[in-house]
Parts: structure tokens; sequence; C-alpha cells
């Protein structure tokens, strides 16, 4: 495990990819848009006109894309990494996508001779940079064993869920608890604000109790504080939720509260704020009731 | 502050007041339920045998009742504490019950010359047991400022939140945080079930991240081990979001999610399910999908 294949240097796999590098992994970088492979070829790795170029010669191939179309298009795809992968190559798809998709790909990639996990993220840009990622891995823990050493370069942890696709149910379980406490402390603090009861206060008073979160601790000031600059975009996290719909829908769980926070990100990203950090939230309570938590 | 006249001697009601007892003051104790009037009295307390008869030559008077209407009638009705209590002494209403009635009661009471505090507690039984609570206080800054130390003998704190009923405001916003935070996980637990993940390893991947929460952390193991004992009880958690949402109508806050935990709850209710902790809301998630979180 000591040549990588890396697809996708956006805001996450760039610097991703970056960590790889300084722990003394040869790279093959590839991306749509051309500085970014500069960046790292720079750096010293090597660029690759497409994904079936950069999964030659290597021992790992990892992926990091928007969303399950962008990967369907990159693994499965013309000049695709199962065109270039040798049978035996791990490929590692750490986008967050709809784990359906995690396991038909999971699949074809297996039919080829190539075990394929999901291993999706949380920590953000912050935690792409420091290295501090939590990862969630589904797939065959045999591959993951092999892999677990240089996942841990771009992350503090990487847990094994289970089977293919479990690693994104995780992730998509991460993205519900998340919205939905965001969206528990908005409501609270506007009905606050409502009855002439300041939201700050109450925030001192209730958060070292069975109330008390890491997303009213992160969150709070920042609401307080008119501070909506991301960390994590609102329409990324409409991403997420549409595909905890779809994993809903494809088993039968209706999910009644992630359908009413997917239309309020829907209602927000109408509005122009889906580039707004998630604990912008508040301000679609804020419009509903007329006042401001600040 | 040295007597204390205490009315409402139940789960809650009567550690306080023995807390108090322990602590030195002099009790004058009152309860619909002869039982633990007998139980305080062997402690040295002196029973009473109507509100007004307890409000009588005391410095501060204690309410701790179901709702607002129990309080109403103690306070306001015939042979009431405002019957009893001379001019001047501290009537505190440790109730959790609607933000309104604290504030009409408050105005009855200072047309007596009666401050009247509005001060709900978290933290439970144990908490009350063990001195521990955290207490949200509303109305007259002065008189907080005379009871704050006597209210240090049952908890841990006494937040001053601000004018009349901005105490009950406070604890209504704890009390929307933790069921939407209680059915977040549950939302998600089932879903990651539905989709052949284990919920167990889902929390153990995710408690550490933002996701994370005292809710998670607390409730989890409980509803992996369908242990649904009280705990704080379904049918109180659902009096408190009726008294939200009640305060949501007077205030112009439609609380879209809290309605739609408060249906939740009535349908447990309904099924017999209402003295069950409320960390037992997964059941209705697992009733509605088919999985259990176990």
């Amino acid at each position: 495990m000591k040549t990588v294949g890396f697809i996708g240097l956006g805001i996450m796999g760039r610097p991703m990819a970056k960590n790889l590098l300084k722990a003394g992994y040869s790279l093959r970088v590839c991306d749509v848009n051309p500085e970014p492979v500069a960046d790292l070829a720079a750096l010293g790795a090597t660029p690759c006109a497409t994904p079936r170029e950069t999964a030659q010669s290597v021992d790992v191939v990892i992926t990091m894309l928007p969303n399950s179309p962008e990967v369907r298009q990159v693994v499965l795809g013309p000049d695709g990494v199962l065109e270039g992968a040798a049978p035996g190559v791990i490929l590692v798809d750490m986008s967050s996508i709809a784990p359906e998709a995690s396991r038909e790909m999971a699949e074809a990639a297996a039919r080829k001779g190539i075990p394929m996990l999901d291993a999706p993220v949380s920590g953000g840009e912050p935690g792409a940079i420091n290295a501090t990622l939590a990862i969630m891995v589904g797939g065959d823990a045999e591959a993951f064993a092999k892999v677990k050493d240089l996942l841990l370069t771009m992350g503090k942890s990487a847990v094994y869920i289970g089977g293919s696709g479990s690693g994104n149910v995780c992730k998509l379980a991460n993205q519900i608890v998340v919205a939905l406490n965001i969206i528990a402390v908005s409501e609270a603090y506007t009905l606050a604000a409502k009855a002439n009861t300041d939201p700050k206060v109450v925030f001192e008073a209730i958060k070292g109790g069975l109330a008390g979160s890491n997303v009213m601790n992160a969150k709070s000031p920042l609401m307080f504080a008119r501070n909506f600059k991301p960390g994590f975009r609102i329409e990324l996290h409409r991403k997420d939720l549409r595909n905890a719909l779809d994993t809903g829908d494809a088993t039968g769980h209706p999910l009644p509260f992630t359908h009413l926070a997917f239309d309020i990100l829907e209602k927000l990203i109408a509005e122009g704020k889906g580039k707004d950090d998630h604990g912008g939230i508040v301000q679609y309570f804020e419009a509903l009731t007329g006042v401001t938590v600040e």
C-alpha cells in the first residue's frame, strides 16, 4: 500500500491528498479542474488525464467527489477506474453518497476482482486539513484492514461499520441527527425570543443539562453573532438529507422529521442561502416568527 | 429566610423539602396526599391543612405541583396561598407550568405585596434527591437575590433568566430541545436498522462528532437495552410540549417540529406508554418501520 491514485481534489480531497504526500505515499492525481492537479504535481504527485490512467500502477484508488452520479461516472464510466485498475487494487470511495449506489458499485467492482469500500468522513474542511477526520467504513473487512493505516493518515479515526453501504448509512444517520439538533435549538431559541426571553441566557442556563449537545455548543455562539460563514454548507446538508430520504424510500422508512428538515433546507436554498453554514438554518425560524436570536 | 411553607410533596417536592429540613430551615408542609405530609412531619416539619395555613408565619412559600391549573388553585383559590401569606412573603413556584400562567399569578400576587418567582427545575428525581437540580428563575430580581441561597439548598445552580414567566420559557426551550434530540437519534437509528446497519455501531462511530449530545449519550444505551423505566415520563414531557405549543399560539410561533413531536407523544400515551421514560419515544419509530434498535 505505497502508491495511491487520488481522484477528486476539491475542498476536501486536496488537503487529504496533501496529507498522503506528507506521509510518504506516491500519488497519482486527477480532477476536472486543472488548478489543484498542478498544485499537487508541484508537491511531487503524478498528474493523470483520466480516472482510468489514475488507477494504473497503484495499490489503492481513493475517490472524493460531490455525490453518487459523479462517483458512478468516475468508477463505472468510460475511461473510469474499473477500466484502469488491476485486480487486487482496493478502491476506497470517501465521498458522502447514497448507500445504495455504494452497494451497486461495490458489486460491479467485485466482479473485476476489485474490493470497494465506502468510507465517508465527518469533520469538514478543518478535519481534512488537520488530518482529524472521522472515517466510517463499509465493505469488505479484509480490504479495510489493509488500508486502515493509510486512512489514518487522513483522519483521527477509521471505524468499521459493516457491509458495503453501511459507511454511508452511518454518515446519513450522523447528518440526520446534526440537522435535527440544529433545528431543535433554532425552534427553541426563536420561541424564547418570541416570549421575551433572551436566547443567549437560555443557552447558558440549559447547555450543561440533558439539552446540551455538540451542535448547541458549536452553533449557538455563531447564531448569536450572525456568523453563517461555512463551515458546512446548507446545500451540502441538503444533498445528504436527499440521500437519506432516498434510502428511507428504498427501505421503507418515512423519516417524517428528516422530510420536514429537507423542506426547510430547500426553502433556504431557494432564498439564496445555500452557501451559508448549516447553523444558518435558524434563519428559517426567524423568518417564520419575525424575531432574531441575536 | 428561615421559615418555609412547602406545598406539593410529590416525586420532586418530597426530596426537595427534605433537603431544606436537612439544611436547617423550619418547614410548614401541605399536600393532598397525607402520606408524605406524615413523612415530613416525622422529620420535624409542621403539617398544615391548607395552602392558606401553610403560608402563614413563613418567610418564603414554595409550590411544586403538576401543572398550571394546580398552581392556580393553590395560589389563587379559596384557602390558597394569597389568603394566608403576609405582604413581603416571597412565593417561589418551582413547578413546570405555562409561562403565561406564571405571569398572571405574579401580577395577582404583586397586588397583595407578594413577589412571586417562577423557578422550574431540570434534573428530575435524582436531581431532587441529590440537591443537584438546575433552577431557572424568572421574576423580580431583588426577590431572587433574597432566596438564591435557599434555592441552592435544593440545586447545584440557580440562574436568573429575566422577568416573570421567563424561568418557564427557559424550561420549555429545554424540553423542546430534549424531545427533538431524542427524536433525532430515534429516526437516525431506525433508518440505520432498516438499512441493515447496526445502530449500536453507528452510536459508537458518531457520538464523538458534531452529532454527539447528552441525549445521545444518556438515552442510546437505554434504547439498545430496551430499558424504558423512568427517568422522565413521556406523559410529563407531553405536558411540557403542550405548554410550549400554547406559548407558541400566544406569541405567534407555529413550532412545526414541536407539533409533530407532541403528536408522537400523544400516540404513545394512547398506546399505554405514557409512563415509559421519554427515551421510549424510539418505540414510535420502531412501530412505524417494523425494526428495533436492539
